[in-house]
């Protein structure tokens, strides 16, 4: 089994704290997306949709899509639980996840790559759809806020993948696109220095 | 155990489906998304997020988030599956049910929330954002096309969740957004005419 990854992007990382939280250490080929490496016909090959991560089993069987990678691996590896123990748990922590990526992430996502001078190369940049996610992104950060005023974690009292990918969104996209979590968000700002200091989140 | 359900939103049909589709009928109660009912004061006590569809516990406990819902209900009606008999096929089929949420049903609905006159009201538009969204839902379609020339559904070669996320896209966004499923797409006429044809399309 190996690891398609890069060291930069945002989704890779998320991969890589989920495999550090289950003590795993997987061999992985890094593919610089800034270099347009994932574009390669050598990787197109491999990975036909050119995603980065992406996993390779040892058959050469690919799996993209850093959640259902990490359902994988869940599976394989069941401790520490990341995805919940029984099933009102899986789709409770699956709920709370989905949100993040869809409210959280995406938002996110589409004002850095709506208005970033780097991504312009990449995509047929909107500006005015930017302004409209930051907005939202800084509404959904406030509904975190009074997440984490009342409970620990973003899925609930303990740590999950949906703090995978909230804190891997809220790590790397507000400066990119003019937002600071400061002292407006007092509980996402604790959460966020609880989950820095964790072994992962240097993976 | 029961259903808030809108009979209208493509989201709620495809916990719909995959409800008749595991010959399970559950009570529904509806919600009229287009009446704003979603929104009223009774409906955000018991569903927090507003959100449609929800299902909620005989302790009221609610699940949001349709691949939640559906997850929670394999895991206690497993037959006929429709999410992946081991880890590998789990994997599999997740990753190509994500990829038809974010590279299919995504862009069909921001180009009709960006460009509808219905949605005026509920999104802050931008005309230009739903063009572009409208060129990438065109050229996802070409893949999907590639994708069903050579298999028989989308995540290979039997039914799955996956089906149930492209079909209920298909059914209903592309006549909204001036797109048509015509002779350029052969394959995505003959699969949709035979998920059409499944007693579970008219749920």
């Amino acid at each position: 089994m190996k690891l398609y990854d890069d060291a930069i992007a945002p989704t890779p990382r998320r991969v890589r704290m989920f495999l550090a939280e289950k003590g795993l250490d997987i061999p992985r080929v890094p593919v610089v997306i800034g270099k347009g490496e994932h574009l390669a016909p050598d990787y197109a090959a491999r990975v036909p949709s050119c995603r980065v991560p992406a996993l390779e089993l040892d058959d050469g069987t690919i799996i993209c899509e850093s959640v259902a990678i990490c359902r994988y691996i869940e599976a394989l590896h069941p401790e520490p639980n990341l995805m919940g123990r029984d099933p009102l748990e899986q789709a409770r922590i699956e709920m709370v996840q989905r949100r993040m990526e869809f409210e959280l992430l995406l938002p996110f996502a589409h004002a850095f790559r709506h208005s970033h001078p780097k991504m312009a190369a990449l995509e047929v940049q909107v500006p005015a759809f930017a302004d409209v996610q930051r907005v939202q992104a800084e509404k959904r950060l406030t509904v975190l806020e009074a997440d984490l005023a009342r409970q620990g974690f973003v899925a609930g009292d303990r740590f999950t993948i949906a703090d995978i990918t909230a804190f891997t969104t809220l790590a790397f996209f507000p400066r990119l696109v003019g937002i600071t979590i400061d002292e407006r968000y007092p509980s996402v700002q604790r959460w966020m220095g609880e989950v820095a200091s964790r072994p992962s989140a240097a993976a």
